[in-house]
C-alpha cells in the first residue's frame, strides 16, 4: 500500500471545514495536525469542529503553528485570508518547516503584478526548502484563469480572452451572502465597496494570469465593483433583501493593452441570480467557447481544488507555483496502486 | 531575448501541413527539419508542400529520420499514425537522438492497457536519453480526457464520467469524410468496420485515462461503432450523400466495474450533422457539466494542441507522459520576456 501524504490543516473555517471533511474521503491523504488560533476551536477535537458524523478523531486544533508542524508533514493546506500580506508569515513558518503549501489565499493566486516582492520572498523560501506552494480555488483557480488557459490550448491564436461568472448566492452560506453586501442600501454598500470591505478578491490576478500565459503586455488591469439592486423581493435561508435594497456584487476586471481590451473577467454574485453559470469565451482563431451550466459551486469547488492540488503541488518544482503550472487531476478516494 | 525551441516536424500530411503553419506563427519556436517519406515530398522545401505564403523557407523535406536529427534538436512533433506498433521505431529513432516528442499517434494516448510491453519500452528509452513524451490531439489528448480531469478536479466525488463529441464532417477534409465512410452503402461500411478500416482511433485510450484517473478499477473497456445513414440528402464540397446513404460514425467506448458503467465516451462524426457540440458530464458530489458550443474544430485543435504541448513536454520529467500529468497552455506567438 502507498505511503499516506501527510497533511496539516490551517485554518478552520468554513472552507477548511469542507476541506478537512473531503480530506477524510481521500484514503491517499492522513491529516496530521490542524491549525486555528479562533479560542471557540483551538484545545478541541477537529472532527467535532468540522461536524463529522464519526468524531472524535483524535485530532486537537492547536494555535500555534510550530506545534502543529512539529511532525513530519508533507503538506499544508492553508485557508485563513484572502490577503497575502497577511497571511505571509504564516506561509513562510510553512515553507521554513518543510512543507509543500496549497493556499486559497486568492492574492496568493498570481501575485507577481501587485507584491512582486512578497512573491520573490516566498519563491525564495520554497527553494531554500526545496518545497513549493500555489493559491488555488474555485475563482481564482480554476474558473477565470485555469480553464481559459485549458481552452486556449485548443485554440491556435487568441486575440482576446472573457469569462464570466454568474453565482446565485441564496445558495450559498451567511457569511458568503453578508459579504456580498445582500440586504444594504445602495449607499451603505458603495461606501462599503469604497472601503474595500465588499468584494469578491482575485480577479485582477486571474486577468494577470491569463494576460501573461496568453501573450498579452497589458499596461492597465482596471478593476469596478457595483451593486446589484433586488428587481423583486427576495428571502434567503438567512436573511431577505426588498425590492430596491442590494441583492449582490457585479463585479468587473479588465486588462488593456495600448489601450484595447485584451482580458474581460466578469463576476455577478448576488441572492436569486437566475441563470447561474460559468462561461468562457476566446476570440481568435478559431473563436471558441465554454460553458458550465448552473456554475461551478463555489464553496464545494474550492473545497475539492485544493483537494486535488495537493498531489500536484508535491510532484511540482521547488517554488511559488501558480495554476497555469499544475496539471489539475482528482485525487480518488482510493488509493491507486 | 529567450533562446528558441529547435523542432522537427515528423510527417508532413494533412495534420503536419497545419502545426508547420501554426509553428511559424510562434516566434518562440523555430523549425529546424522536417520528415516524410512520401516521394512527391521529400527533396521539396517545407514551406512550399505546406502552402505557405512566404514559402521557400530553405527547409528540405528529408526522408531519413538520422538526417533531420543531425542538427541539434529539442523536441520532435510526429504525425504519422495513428497506430502504435507502426510508429514504434520512429519514436524510439527520436528518443535515442536525444529529443522528447509530442505526437498525435491515437494509441499513444495512453498505452498502458493495450500495449503494455510498448508503453515499457519507450518509457525505459526516453529515460535513459532524459527526454520525455506524450500523445496527444484533440481526442485523445483534450475533449474526452484532458478537459473531463480538469473538470473533476473540481467536483468532490466522481462516480460516473460521460464525453459526447458530435462533430459536422461536412466542414472537415476530404480523407476525414472517406475514413467514417460518408457516401458508402451501410453494407459495405459495416464491413469496412468489422475490418477496422474505418474507425476513429482513440476512444478507449481516452476511457482508460479517465478511469485509471478517478480511481475506477475497470474489468472491461468496450467498443461500438455504428453508421449513421443520412435522412436525407447531403452535399458537400468533396462528396455528395444519398438519403439511406452512411454519412458517418456513430462510436462508443465504454468501461464498466463489477458489471456497472463508470465511464461512456461517444464521437458522432458525420456529415450534416445539426448541433455539433461537446459535452462532458460528471455525477457525482456535486454533478457538473460542461458544453462546448459547436465543438471542438477537430483539425485546428489537434494542430494546436500539439504546438502548444511543446513547452510542457520539455519541462515534463523524463519518459512517457500522459496529458494527465501535464498542464496544458497557449504558447504565445510573441516570446514571453
Amino acid at each position: 500500500m502507498p505511503k499516506k501524504i501527510r497533511v496539516v490543516q490551517f485554518g478552520v473555517g468554513p472552507i477548511g471545514a469542507l476541506i478537512v471533511r473531503l480530506m477524510r474521503q481521500k484514503s491517499s491523504l492522513e491529516i496530521v495536525a490542524a491549525i486555528d488560533n479562533d479560542p471557540s476551536k483551538a484545545g478541541r477535537d477537529l472532527g467535532e469542529i468540522v461536524g463529522a458524523s464519526d468524531a472524535p478523531w483524535g485530532i486537537m486544533i492547536v494555535p500555534e503553528i510550530a506545534v502543529a508542524l512539529d511532525g513530519p508533514t508533507d503538506v499544508v493546506v492553508h485557508t485563513t485570508s484572502s490577503y497575502l500580506p497577511h497571511v505571509m508569515a504564516e506561509l513562510l513558518a510553512c515553507l521554513n518547516g518543510g512543507c509543500c503549501v496549497v493556499s486559497t489565499c486568492e492574492e496568493l493566486a498570481y501575485p507577481f503584478r501587485k507584491y512582486p516582492e512578497l512573491a520573490a520572498k516566498l519563491d525564495a523560501a520554497a527553494k531554500e526548502e526545496g518545497v513549493a506552494l500555489v493559491g488555488t480555488g474555485v475563482n481564482p483557480g480554476f474558473v477565470m484563469d485555469k480553464l481559459v488557459l485549458t481552452l486556449s490550448a485548443a485554440v491556435q491564436r487568441v486575440d482576446w480572452a472573457r469569462a464570466t461568472r454568474i453565482v446565485d448566492a441564496a445558495k450559498r452560506r451567511l457569511p458568503l451572502q453578508q459579504k456580498i453586501g445582500a440586504g444594504m442600501a445602495p449607499d451603505a454598500f458603495r461606501e462599503q465597496a469604497a472601503a474595500g470591505r465588499i468584494k469578491h478578491h482575485g480577479l485582477p490576478e486571474s486577468v494577470a494570469m491569463v494576460a501573461d500565459a496568453l501573450g498579452f503586455r497589458l499596461d492597465e488591469i482596471s478593476e469596478t465593483i457595483e451593486p446589484v439592486l433586488a428587481d423583486e423581493p427576495i428571502k434567503t435561508e438567512f436573511l431577505e433583501v426588498a425590492r430596491g435594497q442590494v441583492a449582490g456584487v457585479h463585479q468587473i476586471a479588465r486588462g488593456t493593452s495600448a489601450g484595447q481590451e485584451k482580458v474581460f473577467m466578469e463576476l455577478e454574485m448576488y441572492v436569486g441570480a437566475k441563470q447561474p453559470s460559468d462561461t468562457i469565451e476566446l476570440r481568435g482563431e478559431p473563436n471558441l467557447s465554454l460553458t458550465i451550466p448552473g456554475g461551478t459551486h463555489g464553496d464545494l469547488a474550492t473545497a475539492a481544488i485544493a483537494v486535488n492540488t495537493i498531489s500536484a503541488i508535491l510532484a511540482a518544482p521547488a517554488g511559488l507555483r501558480t495554476v497555469r503550472d499544475l496539471p489539475l487531476v482528482y485525487l480518488p478516494s482510493v488509493p491507486i496502486s
